[in-house]
């Protein structure tokens, strides 16, 4: 029988088809691959600097130049951006509607100057770099008082929507909440109306005690599992352990932490799905948000190994072939 | 300036990248097309019946048998179900979360016994049936106390989710109310409340007087047009031009008239997007749902033309590379 579940944060239904329940070796995409050996071919490579649109930010060798060799994360803006860091939101009715110039900031982070394909083959401490320039980025954009959002993601082969191959994540800043944010956030607030505790929190004890979705507890403080109404097979959370709001805050000691348990968790997957495509999205709470019980920052990690069909889209009902259980078990096991 | 508009229904803001504003010739997606003859090899073709599980429903000859040769639609329960209609809901805890059983419905609506790619190479009278047939399954289901809402879908190619290429589409019936309609209807009744009106009779008018977003209005019941904050390029929505809110008590003559509107826009879309994969979506009122005035039943189609990436999973917010004013303009002017 398949099970229906509720996805604690926005009341989405789940149905988690445990009767034709899948194995990772089931999913039979191609592995993300190297297509070019990188240099002149990839602007994101060391000494392509001048390729891209000027550097915003890097951590660099102190002898060297801004826009030339010598650095170890580099953060330049998207060469075809989303949206525009220049003028002002304009923000207007037309008729019954609602628009504003599409004003914010997208920049894309160059994980490394290597022509590598993915973040896990980089070592901890590089890793703590990029979790180092994605805080900095943050704090940076925060300061734009027309930006009230900041979004970190990663694309991860072209099914996930990446467009170059060198490991890289980009960063979306907006003048409204997304929706989605919205959403979880509105779902905290009904939870701690109700039970005056953090939503997030709640499930982190609810993991901990069922034991059975967890993929990686060895880190004092983060957890990452399977999410009970997981849309997606072997989707996986991290959490920190501590009732944190907003990932810009974070302190040394956690990103290094965080360096460690991406780098086992993202590894972890790699192995068990043959490289699939995947993103994985920062949630953090909005920049100015004063409300600071109800929502707790976290990474999701969503394997792109199935379709999106019409029923979903139609719903926002997601039919997940391989229960979370299942999941995390293979996740858990794999040797890494 | 890329804009940002706000979808008046569930307050999603999206990205309209007017700048790199791209034409219906930019998407190089290969055509979907028939890659067999039917036949033997296709479940759903005249004289395969026993292949399917057994007939739930159809329309067919008088002296035709069940199960047999000589129907013109025909219904079967999907043979790999995400939902099953036997057994009790058993709705419980589990800790902190909730579970049911996953009861429901799912059913393949054989839209024709010949192996045809696209419900358009059907004429009017033929697409009259399927939209019957969609009616009297949903009035059918509505019966069953256990299920509260009815999904009728279609997805056409493989990047939209389709496995079969024989031209059908499906109904899903479930026993909660899908989030993305909740969303929906809640959106409707802020507007309700306020204004005392329906938003989606306000869309309409407000759609009528803009005039730039209409693909179709050459029909006295339904209107098509691209939504003012389209999520996809090409994406549009029909909606009776009247108040209503259930679609299965659509009468023959709003069936006559939607069978008309149903082909021109879809032959449209073929024509201008050179036979893009595509999903379509009935969205109607919960069965049982008594406040009447705020939510309109319509049509999404949406074609499958571009990747869906991390930034639109971990937000709700789109970026679409296509005005709707545009892709209207396009759809609008196509020769059919």
């Amino acid at each position: 029988m398949p099970e229906l579940r509720r996805e604690p944060i926005m009341g989405r239904w789940v149905i988690v088809a445990s009767e034709r329940a899948k194995r990772p070796a089931d999913f039979k995409n191609p592995p993300v691959a190297l297509k070019s050996e990188g240099g002149a071919g990839c602007p994101f490579c060391e000494g392509q600097e001048a390729v891209t649109p000027p550097e915003i930010f890097a951590i660099r060798a102190p002898t060297s130049k801004r826009n030339e060799r010598g650095w170890k994360v580099r953060v330049v803006p998207n060469k075809f951006p989303a949206l525009r860091i220049e003028g002002n939101l304009d923000k207007r009715g037309a008729g019954l509607y609602d628009r504003m110039n599409g004003i914010g900031a997208h920049e894309v982070i160059i994980e490394t100057p290597q022509h590598l394909l993915s973040m896990t083959s980089l070592d901890e401490g590089h890793i703590k770099n990029i979790l180092t320039v994605y805080k900095e980025r943050m704090l940076d954009l925060k300061k734009d008082t027309r930006l009230v959002y900041g979004l970190i993601f990663k694309n991860v082969g072209d099914p996930a929507g990446a467009s170059l191959e060198h490991t890289h994540s980009q960063l979306i800043a907006t003048p409204v909440v997304p929706v989605r944010v919205q959403q979880e956030m509105r779902g905290g607030r009904i939870f701690y109306d109700y039970r005056s505790r953090c939503l997030f929190c709640d499930i982190i004890a609810q993991e901990l005690e069922d034991a059975d979705r967890i993929v990686a507890d060895n880190n004092a403080d983060f957890i990452a599992f399977c999410p009970y109404a997981s849309r997606f097979p072997f989707e996986t959370w991290i959490l920190p352990k501590q009732h944190l709001t907003h990932f810009e805050n974070i302190t040394p000691e956690l990103i290094d932490s965080l360096a460690r348990m991406l780098k086992n968790v993202l590894t972890r997957g790699e192995k068990a799905l043959n490289s699939p495509p995947y993103n994985f999205l920062i949630h953090s709470t909005p920049f100015n948000e004063r409300q600071i019980e109800t929502y707790h920052w976290h990474i999701e990690i969503i394997p792109r190994i199935t379709r999106v069909a019409g029923f979903e889209w139609g719903t926002g009902f997601y039919i997940n072939p391989v229960p979370p259980e299942d999941a995390a078990k293979y996740l858990r096991e794999i040797q890494i």
